[in-house]
């Protein structure tokens, strides 16, 4: 490896001789001294030179002056923006530098691979045209950070499963039957055996765990949906944050699992990176207290219209504004971040979710956000009879759903789980517009590269 | 939640009433007595039932000879193996009890789901029968261990990643163009863009994450080959493992964060399963010890013709009878169970792997695990002038290549990484026959389902 130093360790360091590494972020050629900007995946640093413009009489072997410190001078001033450099020098502590208090005073100098003149974005280019250059995009120090808190924000959960139990699986992407529904679908040739279609969720799969006496399984993957919208919030392929656990006795027992892990993947974020986020994104992220208010739907529809808002939706659920209105609601009530809306009525939900005989309602609920929904979770029928029963209901052809109705057929137990949009959460954790934004290479309708 | 016990937790508990709750594995119906082995995600125990085949006269309202007595033998003699059911009953520590040293007597037993009378397998069912049913496949203890295992040893990789400073990132399997080979492509109709690939590999995007400055990243993520091949070890969809990271000097500084990878990995799996491993597999696991061999392809190849055998291949790499009989020579040398192999010729190694010019050979390696392949890895050349060429020279045409080769134009650092088959690793830690066996839902050629 290059012996480097990472910027953010130069604090540490005593003053003496240092190697950096990374990329010319500016270039601040003055008459008399140099400055450039360097940044690598942990900071910037200024570096340093007293220029050199011109050989002294009696040039000295080293030194002002001399051939070595023009040449030098020279390939500061050529230095394009984005440009990899290695630079070894002396470290300097130095209150009076704004950033970070010290500098690097440069020794010597090497393009490691030299970037054209003109970078083809700026920090305020469209988003459209950043995620065309996405891999320059990510080099802004903020959208760095996205990924960091992603890396933090991951490992907390599956630390927090892998301390309760949890076993982790991987779920096939290419199914012979669709896994939620006929629409949205990606198909393609599978060899002899016809169609394979792209897994919209892993939801068979995370149920046939129960069946085969895992107990509690969690999986974070790829999922696809052949969704022709444009919104803030979808994608043609997106992270599914996905758990499913055995012997409950409701949606709640899968809402109190769900809750405990947020707060522990947001206390890992807070504390790791409580104070760049303050930074970057003027955000003051808080750890959200358990538990997390609970409304039923019914309830949460007239809290919203009697704030005033009348629900467009008429097949009973809340539309995009409905949900900003009742987490309006909650955060003045109660001050969180976080509610459950629970217990939809069957019209609303997919077949497989279990219905309450007392009231006629599914044990389901849909978690939202700061305003937006970012999942969906429920107690699972198991019961083979009533399964097949509500399908048809649903007007479903069994034929279709075969491998998945034999899962139920052997002996399964209780069980439920959910999925949650991990873009989603990042975006409205750090209160971006998009989940363009917070997801590594952004695949929609118009977009399928870079 | 129901509160149940689970069975490994009952030997630290004292003697008493207790729930557990799991699916029926045996049924002793004994004329006096009955037996039941009930099986958990975590373990077995047996369950005891005097039995009560008549009514006493004067049948006392409980106890031996009630009617209560009566229905419950009867619904013990009626189980089939795999309903689930869930048990109250009194909990005893009792020596003489094989199953762990305790039984629990049952009071009460609620049939959850009821299975049919017939298991349509057996533990001894063929590979491909048992992946039919591999719901029920996957109750057998063995096979739930593996899947523990994997969650312990992917999770030993994540901290270990996390703490030296990696960056998770998730690419998309959606992609514009192939990621590694016009070859084994599975393609599908992308809204107006026209063809969509699913991605054979994340080393396009791992290579973006340096242009982007990420610095060192990792994924573990499914690929996508349409392999035709039915041997023991490949699959059309499967996890692969993937590190990258920037400012390296040449392959060994991969192989080096590789085998310290793998080394903690194997320290958490000795640590939490060897007991186990060593019960269900009957292999004593250990942990690799540092640094692992390396030996040159070329040096390789005499040793192996040293050996006896005779290389059929003709291109100068191994075949995978010349990898065991290096893995032999290894073993019997230095005791050792992996062996980096490295400085492959460029005519058996993608464009993209850097060229040594002191010897004409590739800054890569093969990672040789008991005898079989389990990773590639490599330094990339991230000299857009030089990849160019090298692309050339492989008959490639460059405008296929035209959005990875853009990663390259806008500065770069040195770089390299490796991807590694997880279900390969798991095979041969746990001498199993095939990826079949330690992969949660096996895809071939002609297997698509469940």
């Amino acid at each position: 490896m290059t012996d480097r130093t990472l910027v953010k360790q130069l604090a540490a360091q005593t003053d003496g001789p240092v190697t950096v590494a990374g990329w010319v972020e500016t270039v601040r050629d003055q008459k008399k001294v140099q400055f450039v900007i360097l940044r690598d995946e942990s900071g910037a640093v200024q570096l340093v030179n007293p220029a050199t413009r011109e050989l002294a009489e009696d040039a000295p072997a080293e030194g002002a002056g001399s051939a070595a410190a023009l040449a030098l001078t020279e390939a500061i001033s050529g230095l394009s923006h984005g440009s990899f450099v290695r630079v070894t020098g002396d470290l300097k502590h130095d209150e009076r530098v704004k950033l970070g208090g010290l500098e690097v005073k440069i020794g010597s100098l090497e393009i490691v691979t030299e970037a054209p003149a003109e970078p083809p974005i700026a920090a305020d280019s469209s988003l459209d045209k950043r995620l065309d250059w996405r891999y320059l995009d990510l080099r802004q120090p903020k959208h760095n950070l996205i990924f960091r808190i992603q890396t933090t924000l991951e490992h907390a959960w599956r630390t927090w499963w892998v301390d309760n139990g949890f076993i982790e699986i991987h779920t096939p992407k290419l199914m012979s039957s669709p896994s939620e529904s006929r629409a949205e679908l990606f198909q393609l040739d599978y060899f002899d055996l016809g169609t394979a279609y792209l897994a919209q969720s892993p939801q068979h799969f995370k149920q046939m765990a129960q069946a085969a006496g895992f107990g509690k399984i969690f999986e974070i993957s790829p999922v696809f949906r052949a969704d022709p919208s444009f919104t803030s919030r979808h994608a043609t392929e997106f992270i599914s944050v996905d758990a499913e656990m055995s012997w409950i006795d409701s949606h709640d027992d899968v809402m109190v699992m769900q809750e405990h892990l947020l707060a522990a993947g947001f206390e890992a974020v807070v504390e790791k990176h409580g104070d760049e986020i303050r930074e970057q994104f003027g955000i003051e992220l808080t750890v959200p207290a358990l538990p997390f208010p609970r409304i039923p739907l019914a309830e949460a529809r007239e809290i919203v219209q009697a704030r005033g808002y009348e629900i467009p939706r008429t097949d009973g659920d809340l539309d995009p504004e409905g949900e900003r209105q009742i987490a309006a609601h909650v955060k003045e009530t109660y001050g969180h971040d976080f509610v459950f809306v629970t217990d939809y009525p069957t019209g609303i939900r997919p077949f497989y979710h279990m219905v309450d005989p007392e009231t006629g309602l599914t044990k389901s609920y849909d978690l939202i956000y700061n305003g937006t929904e970012i999942t969906t979770g429920a107690q699972r029928e198991h019961r083979i009879s009533v399964l097949e029963e509500q399908a048809k209901a649903k007007g479903l052809e069994l034929e279709g759903l075969a491998h998945y109705l034999d899962f139920f057929r052997y002996g399964i137990p209780p069980h439920g789980g959910f999925g949650m949009g991990l873009a989603r959460v990042l975006m409205l954790m750090l209160g971006e517009a998009s989940i363009r934004e917070v997801t590594f290479l952004f695949r929609g309708p118009t977009r399928l590269a870079p």
